[in-house]
């Protein structure tokens, strides 16, 4: 039987109460990866996907076990959460498709302020509630829908489906990339397009597809002098200290304005091209909602281009914190011996983290001889991690854009993140194929805050526009 | 028999053995006050001193108790360590001295570095190894020696003598100021004369006499914004962050050379007099002191004088830290919503502490207004200790002057420190009286440090001083 949306979208609005069930039984098992005691509910959430993968029909389904969690943990023993691998057919006639998500989550207590126990589903008013419900086990089983609608009406799957479902996303992903690496021409052999759908719509009205991630560069300025904290009785005004270098560094990286003040990096970044400008025409976003996000009226920009164009594709300069001087409450009159300010840089396209790094370190220095401080200066580079940028016009985009106003009936927001998904750029490198962020909740969903929540239209259409994707994407550019 | 100080002098040598085996029984209790479960061993302490003290026949000894110490405590009912006074004489044709002095000590381990068991004295080639031997137990046990070394003489003490020991000083002296206000009328009745025997020489070969101590202003800077720690991912770049706003009012309190940069304090600071600029020609100090002192060549000044006045009687401005901010060791990529950077000035005559704190709270205000930040600015005074100058040429000072000059054969220097002894400032001002700063240890003692000692030479020359000391008052000023 060939392709027909509405025979589809019906299938799957039949479905909705068996999908419900999938997810709450998903939602029940609390697999909260950061809590060492809750790790056998992580496994038992892939044995979860394993039974269900099953009962869909899945090929080669593994439970790949990652070996133990590296320190720091309490169970040196601990065993790292498998990645559950699947494959829904093997016809090289047809494209193949890898779909990622994960299946565990972020901590969650009635007692932070949750209406319900965070580990039942609820539904109320239309909307999920439930750890886990947008972030990302609705995601994750949503695809098993599709999969379930498909085979429900006798619809053959239109690309061959590879799920890599893992269970330590929250917790730094631990393992993952080592797989990707190991399988991108064993398990992985062939694919053509990579699909993560693990985050969210820009607001609450609009789908978006989102094609760029930011990358981060984290740096350290130590200084120090005495051997030893000091009272400031005894030396106060007698000895240079070093957190008073400190502050006078950390104060001269960023204006209050938000523009970074170190020479050179904004000639590194790609110019605004008036194409790329006008992406930003349309998309649904307001002041508002960053006042509404912060709780006050702290942003640095009114209009709606200044702020995405700031948060996706300028570089930002944030100052963390310091270590090694006083940080408790109360009072404390200590001259800290040994100072280290952290600040880290977003960065995006085209800057290159080593270049970036020697501006960083030749603009603290020189501005530290000016101070002519008897101080000892150390400025490093503490990590890095890429940016990344697809084309939203690609052939992969292009299928998920059809797909989105072929259920939503209206064009998705092409919307760029500020925070990484380092995932993303591994996929990319290692599969060398596309990568399509095709998020299902919205921006509200509180993802890893109280009473998350996914929408149930979001749930429901969802499925629709990642089965719709499939065949678009099958179907090729036209 | 009348005062001859070549027969006291050589009692107080001949009783050598006995004022070591004192010291002894002293050192061996270990009655740290900063840590409860030796709240036991600091009463005992107390209990020792009163059978030491019923021996050398004093009057009206008790051990005032304090009631039970405020929170934070592990143990609620956790007993306050007695005051203990005492009186010898109360002869109304003579004069009247308190000393005062501490047996609580410092805590101690051997793992902490210590050569050998801190509670048990040992001496070394001369020197006197123990916790609390020269801080405070020493000068302490000195004055029960001087007094011992009158009573064996025969010789009648030539003043009425108060003693007041307390057990909380290094922990914060709590209860001491309501006892002295409480008795001043009372107990304290009559009194002439406050010597306070619980700091250091300058050097290790000189004696000195402290007649300044700093005060201490300590403020603190909120600036916040939004209503939670963000994301610098998700929101670098497009809000203004408070940390930022913090470490560029941090910046701008105090110059690399240690000038303050908030305008009106230079005026507010007493003129230096030639004469009292001339005090500071003979004292014996130079900068490798304090370089060996913090381990660093990080010394603002390279000649005495300037080290030492800007020590003790120019105002000096440190940066303490910032709580609110991340401040532990790796990276993490928060925005901290609310920031508070804490600083301190050392006040000095005539600075007065509401005055200042207008100006610093000005200052703050106006380079605040220059960054038209949208976040909320807070400054203010956290607490204020007075400075505390006394006239080294009173006929306290006189007193203890000639006392140094008969036992060490030198005059002694006249010193300031750069701290504060807050009990100073209540019994001059309680008592109304002169209150003298007269130090038996040397400068390397290493009062809070491992290894803690007190010469043996400082402790025997020392029981001399307090003992001439008290004729030398007595005598009155010519």
């Amino acid at each position: 039987m060939a392709f027909n949306k509405s025979n589809l979208n019906e299938k799957i609005d039949e479905l909705k109460p068996k999908f419900i069930e999938r997810l709450r039984s998903a939602v029940e098992i609390p697999s909260v990866s950061g809590d060492e005691s809750l790790r056998p509910q992580v496994v038992k959430t892939a044995e979860f996907l394993q039974k269900e993968l099953i009962a869909l029909g899945a090929q080669d389904i593994e439970l790949r076990e990652l070996g133990t969690q590296p320190p720091p943990v309490a169970n040196k023993d601990l065993q790292l959460p498998p990645i559950v691998l699947s494959r829904f057919g093997k016809d090289p006639s047809k494209k193949t498709v890898l779909v990622y998500g994960h299946y565990d989550v972020q901590p969650a207590a009635l007692e932070d302020g949750w209406n319900s126990d965070p580990f039942k589903l609820v539904e109320k008013n239309g909307v999920l509630y439930g750890r886990g419900s947008s972030d990302d086990k609705g995601p994750v089983i949503g695809w098993l829908n599709a999969i379930q609608a498909h085979k429900e009406l006798g619809l053959e799957l239109p690309v061959n489906l590879i799920t890599v479902f893992e269970g330590m996303e929250e917790s730094g992903s631990l393992g993952l990339d080592e797989l990707i690496k190991k399988e991108a021409n064993g398990y992985f052999k062939g694919v053509d397009a990579v699909t993560i759908s693990d985050n969210y719509w820009l607001g609450t009205e609009k789908p978006v597809l989102t094609y760029g991630l930011r990358g981060v560069n984290y740096y350290e300025i130590e200084v120090s002098g005495p051997n030893a904290d000091l009272h400031s009785g005894l030396f106060g005004g007698i000895v240079s200290e070093p957190l008073n270098d400190l502050v006078k560094l950390l104060a001269n990286l960023v204006d209050g304005q938000g523009k970074i003040l170190i020479k050179g990096i904004d000639e590194q970044v790609a110019p605004l091209t008036e194409k790329e400008d006008k992406i930003y025409d349309d998309i649904e976003f307001d002041v508002k909602v960053l006042n509404d996000a912060t709780g006050s009226e702290t942003a640095l920009y009114n209009d709606k281009k200044s702020i995405l164009q700031h948060r996706w594709r300028y570089p930002s300069l944030s100052i963390h914190g310091i270590e090694g001087a006083f940080a408790e409450a109360g009072a404390k009159t200590v001259i800290p011996a040994k100072v280290k300010g952290k600040f880290s840089i977003r960065t995006v396209p085209n800057i290159e983290s080593n270049k970036l790094t020697e501006l960083v370190i030749k603009h603290v220095e020189e501005h530290f001889a000016t101070l002519k401080s008897p101080n000892q200066l150390k400025v490093g580079l503490i990590h890095d991690g890429d940016y990344w940028l697809s084309d939203p016009f690609n052939e992969n985009f292009t299928a998920a854009r059809k797909a989105t106003k072929a259920v939503w009936g209206i064009e998705p927001d092409l919307t760029r993140e500020g925070g990484s998904i380092p995932i993303t750029l591994t996929f990319e490198k290692e599969l060398k194929t596309s990568v399509l962020l095709l998020p299902i909740g919205r921006g509200d969903d509180g993802a890893h805050s109280t009473n998350e929540k996914l929408d149930l239209s979001n749930y429901i259409e969802g499925v629709k526009t990642q089965s719709a994707y499939l065949h678009y994407y099958a179907q090729g550019e036209k």
